[in-house]
């Protein structure tokens, strides 16, 4: 049996009415069930104020099935949600054991006393189906109040993500009980998104199912492709026609799908030739670095970095020549190279990568902000420097910096 | 005379409700009316429905008395926001002439043959307040229906901000009688949410004006005050009562005011006591020396960092002794002060801070995943660890660890 679904999102906090936040959450879950095929006809944000709250609350119930609430499940004072429902529905609220455990424990493992307002946390409704925060402390929870359902998610978005995800999806899902849907996301670096479009715009604009959608992303461009069908196996099958259509066609700038970063293509292609590498880092500062140790199993591919933000450990630490450091500068292809060099002997490593450059605000050597080398050493002999000049804020620039570095790696390893 | 602003504001779109933007015109109308002690009580947003949308703008009529629309006044025959407050309050909707010039003009200019739909831009209510639109077509429009002001406005973030700026909040300032609001934020670490609101709680639940409000952010948690009176002096010298009465009660764990970071306040600790910093980082993979990095004028506090994830860099490039690795392990105390100590002298640096720990999934040594120790070493002969447990996943593990560090290093220098 299915029935329509029409979802509203209410988002509590008054953080979010004094604009000290974004209400991402609102987005993201509209996202997650438009791609599942399920309607939302209202966002919803009001403050911690039973009264407001409530009256927000009788509305709901009477233009909605189905109400995701975000937020106002924690242990203060103003944490006021299942109240609210509370106030019209009176159905009993009950501290939940297991959760209540949870939190207890927490406190016992930081030895830290538990005020009392932390077991509110615990709370949920009688006879209502209890959703497993496994990264937080308060439990979602889904009740029926006369044939509508009310989906309570906390409103840190990790835990509503992790709740949305794994327990109220393939709730709706089964609710909805429709078509289906499946999409996966193609990953490209070294191409803008204009150029990729320009370049599939005859593909895009004569397919219907799947639907291609490109998106420009911090650190890359994707392409989602999402497919409608009967069955699972049938969605795949398009999908899988439509990606070799399009690596056809710009499978050179491909890495992966779905959410593997540009990092964990590196990690993996690094596994496949027996490599481990060393970075030598001025202005990126680690951030190179701590991309790879951020995956697990680091340890196989990596073998460590040095910071070598100042003059005197580039010297005295990466033995880079005091010639070169004087004739050239420190923001110089040879100071890369040898710094690529010198942080794969001295870390026994077969490849070594190093950044250096100007992050700014201020120019270094009389070499203009943006302006940074990308040095890259292979025991096997080979041997490459980039230089790139980026846009945009020291942080941009640092970032911009790494995402090179680690697209230079992709294109010298696949 | 001043009268209290009740605002809510209505974004019009249907793909703010697909999730394929993030409703950031709330937002940032919300910060804007909040700086201006101005109100909000809702946010809502309404697809392009004409029935929705007349039954969300009633709704807006009965529980507010100042109404800002964003969206739905473009050329399309889905731009309905005018109509959707027609539908009850029956005023006409006439073309502004000086807007219809002005798209005339444009398609002019463009050599374009201008579609007819586009008169639809310059369509505003009769006997209503017009406000320029100075960056794009349709003009906002200011119109009273029974003692509530309607105000609308482009969707398009540029010219939505245009005329809030220039018109909006000049006569929303004048409406509440040029009260004025300032507001600091107080920054504390290493105490949880619920702890400082229950330290807290006698002054917050007794406490009008300036209002507190706590709320938990990803590096610790924050205090908002906002004072609300007739001149900025006054104002001011509230926040400061207030800020003395809070600090009097939880001062230990202050930081900093406003957007300052812990690692700013660190770098400014280590300015002032002309000390250096180097770091020694396992599992934190170089996140620590990339939060001072991101800094400018870093080198004059940080020397550089050594990324030891592989146990033979501990032991070969930090020298730390193999007997203690041998016999307590890397993920042990006594490998921690070690790291901190050696990466001092190595980056001649007066200061050496050492991580080192199990970010998991797996365990490291029989170690359980979260166990953390974080070295601190001072020429000057301080020497300290700090074994920590943390909780979530191996990002959280590792951004934990940063932070703790930079909370150790606040409180040995402050």
């Amino acid at each position: 049996m299915s029935k329509t679904i029409n979802t509203e999102i209410i988002a509590v906090g008054t953080e979010l009415l004094l604009g000290q936040i974004v209400n991402t959450n609102a987005q993201w879950i509209s996202e997650q069930l438009a791609l599942n095929g399920i309607n939302t006809f209202y966002h919803t944000v009001v403050g911690d104020n039973l009264a407001r709250l409530t009256a927000v609350f009788e509305q709901a119930q009477a233009r909605s099935n189905v109400i995701i609430v975000t937020g106002g499940l924690g242990p203060t004072e103003d944490d006021l949600s299942r109240e609210a429902l509370q106030q019209f529905s009176n159905i009993p609220i009950i501290e939940e054991k297991h959760a209540l455990q949870k939190i207890k424990q927490f406190y016992d493992m930081q030895a830290k006393p538990m005020t009392p307002n932390n077991k509110r946390q615990a709370r949920v409704f009688k006879d209502s189906i209890i959703l497993e925060n496994k990264v937080g402390m308060a439990p979602g929870n889904i009740v029926d109040y006369k044939g509508v359902k009310w989906i309570f998610l906390p409103g840190v978005p990790r835990e509503m993500k992790q709740i949305l995800t794994d327990e109220v999806i393939p709730y709706l899902k089964k609710m909805n009980g429709e078509m289906i849907l499946q999409s996966t996301v193609l990953r490209f670096i070294g191409i803008g998104e204009s150029a990729l479009e320009h370049k599939l715009q005859h593909i895009i604009s004569t397919q219907q199912n799947p639907t291609i959608a490109p998106l420009a992303q911090k650190d890359g461009v994707t392409i989602r492709l999402t497919a409608k069908a009967k069955t699972a196996q049938q969605a795949q099958a398009m999908l899988q026609q439509t990606q070799s259509t399009i690596l056809a066609e710009v499978g050179e700038y491909f890495y992966g799908i779905n959410n593997e970063s540009i990092e964990e293509t590196v990690f993996t292609l690094l596994q496949k030739h027996h490599k481990r590498i060393a970075s030598a880092e001025s202005l990126t500062g680690g951030l190179f670095a701590d991309k790879l140790v951020s995956l697990h199993g680091a340890s196989t591919v990596f073998k460590g970095a040095i910071v070598c933000y100042d003059p005197a450990v580039k010297e005295n630490v990466l033995h880079v020549p005091a010639e070169i450091i004087k004739t050239k500068g420190t923001v110089s292809e040879e100071c890369a190279i040898a710094l690529a060099k010198n942080i794969a002997s001295l870390l026994h490593s077969s490849i070594g990568i190093s950044f250096t450059g100007v992050a700014g605000p201020n120019e270094i050597e009389e070499k203009s902000v943006g302006t940074v080398f990308i040095g890259l050493y292979d025991e096997n002999g080979y041997e490459h420097v980039e230089k790139c000049h980026f846009h945009g804020s020291r942080a941009q620039i640092r970032y911009r910096a790494v995402l090179k570095g680690y697209e230079l790696l992709f294109n010298y390893l696949k």
